[in-house]
């Protein structure tokens, strides 16, 4: 099945807030084997809905909007659908129930002359939204065509794609795998130019093939699809002896889709081991991205986030000498930390970060984008000076890309 | 002057990353006053490039692609960019120059037959990267209307934005002034509905109105447009008399664009006040929130992430019998912590949290989305227990943000 988006807002386009629903349709999509063809993104406004409906409603089985539903003026989205699809706008006994049901759940009297919810164009359906006031809306516009128009806030958003939108993706049956091959520590260019030149050309006989270079490494992907989970299995491993005897093996640090954090929980749960951090630079960002994943208090017992030198002293028992002597960024300050951390919060390995994001803090022989990492373990203590490009927001971003990379290269040699 | 984006590659519709460039564009095309009309998020595909580019050309004066100038085989878009503007490609002495350029400076050897860089459509300029090896392209399709090709990287396409895109957008001369007024604690249909109902439409009289609601309050935005600075200055004034007469004033914690962490940064600056958290649930977020703006390290000394009871005890001195008697999310280990994060930290607010993100930890009298905040300062200890709704993304945010309001609550009681 092939998905349109259509994202409907002015506050999307003049930078004031993040789009959170692409990537949560989009996820959902892909793992149920359909395709998002397009996402649009657009104001509150007549002819670029329309403009954009008309392309949806050619090229797509299933268009959702999201956005413009609310009571203000400016939430137009059901009028504008009215006009699209040659409907009047009435009321609407469905409309009202799901209406009413939120507003008695949460004792607000609802009056209509100010909300006008239980007013839906003719033909469409009212979708119950159980974390908001606005109704959805559902509406056939081909035989097995549907259009969506559901809130903007993401929780909304979410709770109605699980709820209407996935049971509906469900019912093809299809098998479709998607093989991601993560590598580290090299380009993508040298992966593909260089050091496996037919890789990309022998992998694309069993599937489409994508390629995602960040920070740290590239993530290949192959998209197999197939007649049946025999046969995906049977793609699946010809695919690995193929990467396995390629030059790009030794790069691979995990098969599938996980995350680094995700990779770390698993990894350090296996074998027992509990891991903290003293960040600097990060500012806790370390710590933060560890316990968004379910299942990190197994393992991580915390973090001493010590931005002022106090801090470093009094929790990490960083010496004055040596804060003094070689600065807060330094190897020695990020050794001294690791030591001070992994004893402070009793942890089987510490890793710490202490580096200079900027814009201010550099100094001459420490430029902007200068990390110490630190590593204390039963394996020993160790720590290392890096450098890398970017402003505040990417630097604190890589830098903890690199301590956690660190720890993971740590659990591993347990 | 209109503006149209279009996101070029796969792995954003396919959930594999988040799209970062519309909100850096979006940012920089309102600050200078120009409308960002729509952003079109494709798959590496020519049918549906093309349709976007017909599109665009007929809605916009500058149209912006990122992604698909790489060298794998799914960077496809020069070879569209020069079909839809019916050139052919070949090679160019400015794109060799800015390749070699880059390659040099990284000692990397550049082999012509690989990269293709130096080959782009007849009529197109190169622009150099230099954060990355592929270089950006821009072709006048019409009289004063521009095409930019940039790289999909965020740090490239952010950097060429910067170099190439905002000068462009600076050259046209005219006031714009975007006033927001951001409030707390009052629903956004109450404050348009009930409160003020006939705050919209005064407010339209200056300008384009936006409500902009979100977890913790609504942002009223009114975009005023004017001939010269000093209208500027005399529609401002009558937009503040107005909301100061309206029963919305006594909502309004800040009036500007400025976010909950700068206003906490910059009061504290001023008032000198130090602060920092003990974390549990949020898991140091608050801190990567604080620490996430350049200045933070005058004010902001650190965070204990206590995620373990272990940690809460020996860092923060919580006592065993509080945990065991009332559990590690409560009032009075909130408090605990609270006092324990002021002494250890030697700050003079300390602001605590300690709750259940879920999915696990749930218990019989305490649901997912139970949060406890501490609070220490000089004007005393106190904490309290709240509930939220989300997953466990978006309660870390709300138990995040709870957090830092009630930090700037106390900042203003100095």
């Amino acid at each position: 099945m092939k998905l349109d988006l259509i994202l409907i807002g002015s506050e999307l386009l003049n930078g004031k807030i993040r789009d959170l629903n692409t990537l949560e349709l989009a996820k959902m999509t892909q793992a149920m084997g359909h395709e998002l063809r397009k996402v649009h993104i657009i104001a509150d406004n007549e002819s670029d809905l329309s403009q954009s409906l008309l392309e949806a409603e050619k090229e797509s089985d299933l268009i959702i909007t999201s956005g413009g539903l609310g009571p203000t003026k400016d939430d137009i989205t059901k009028q504008i659908l009215a006009n699209f699809f040659k409907k009047t706008i009435k009321e609407n006994q469905e409309a009202k129930e799901v209406t009413l049901k939120q507003f008695s759940k949460t004792n607000r009297e609802y009056i209509e002359e100010q909300f006008h919810y239980h007013k839906i164009p003719e033909g469409f359906y009212a979708i119950y939204n159980h974390l908001g006031y606005a109704p959805g809306l559902k509406y056939e516009f081909k035989k097995d065509k549907f259009i969506f128009s559901l809130p903007g806030v993401p929780s909304e958003f979410s709770h109605m794609l699980q709820d209407h939108i996935a049971p509906l993706l469900n019912q093809e049956s299809k098998v479709t795998e998607h093989l991601i091959y993560k590598t580290w520590k090299i380009p993508e260019s040298k992966i593909f130019l260089e050091l496996c030149p037919n890789l990309w050309n022998d992998l694309e006989n069993f599937g489409e093939v994508s390629s995602l270079p960040h920070f740290f490494g590239v993530d290949i992907g192959i998209k197999i699809t197939a007649e049946s989970d025999l046969e995906i299995q049977k793609k699946k491993n010809e695919i690995h002896k193929l990467i396995h005897q390629s030059k790009i093996q030794e790069y691979i640090w995990h098969i599938g889709p996980q995350t680094l954090e995700e990779i770390i929980i698993k990894e350090a749960s296996e074998k027992k081991i509990t891991f903290g951090f003293a960040e600097s630079c990060t500012g806790g960002l370390c710590a933060s991205k560890i316990t968004d994943i379910s299942g990190s208090s197994a393992v991580f017992w915390g973090s001493v986030v010590s931005y002022a030198n106090e801090v470093k002293m009094k929790s990490l028992n960083v010496k004055e000498t040596t804060l003094k002597e070689h600065g807060a960024v330094s190897k020695q300050t990020a050794l001294e930390m690791a030591m001070g951390a992994k004893n402070h919060l009793g942890v089987d390995i510490a890793v710490t970060t202490t580096g200079i994001a900027g814009p201010g803090g550099a100094t001459k022989n420490k430029p902007v984008g200068t990390v110490g990492i630190g590593v204390s373990s039963k394996n020993g203590n160790s720590s290392d000076l890096f450098y890398f490009n970017g402003n505040r927001e990417s630097l604190k971003q890589r830098f903890c890309k690199k301590a956690l990379m660190t720890l993971l290269e740590e659990i591993r040699k347990y």
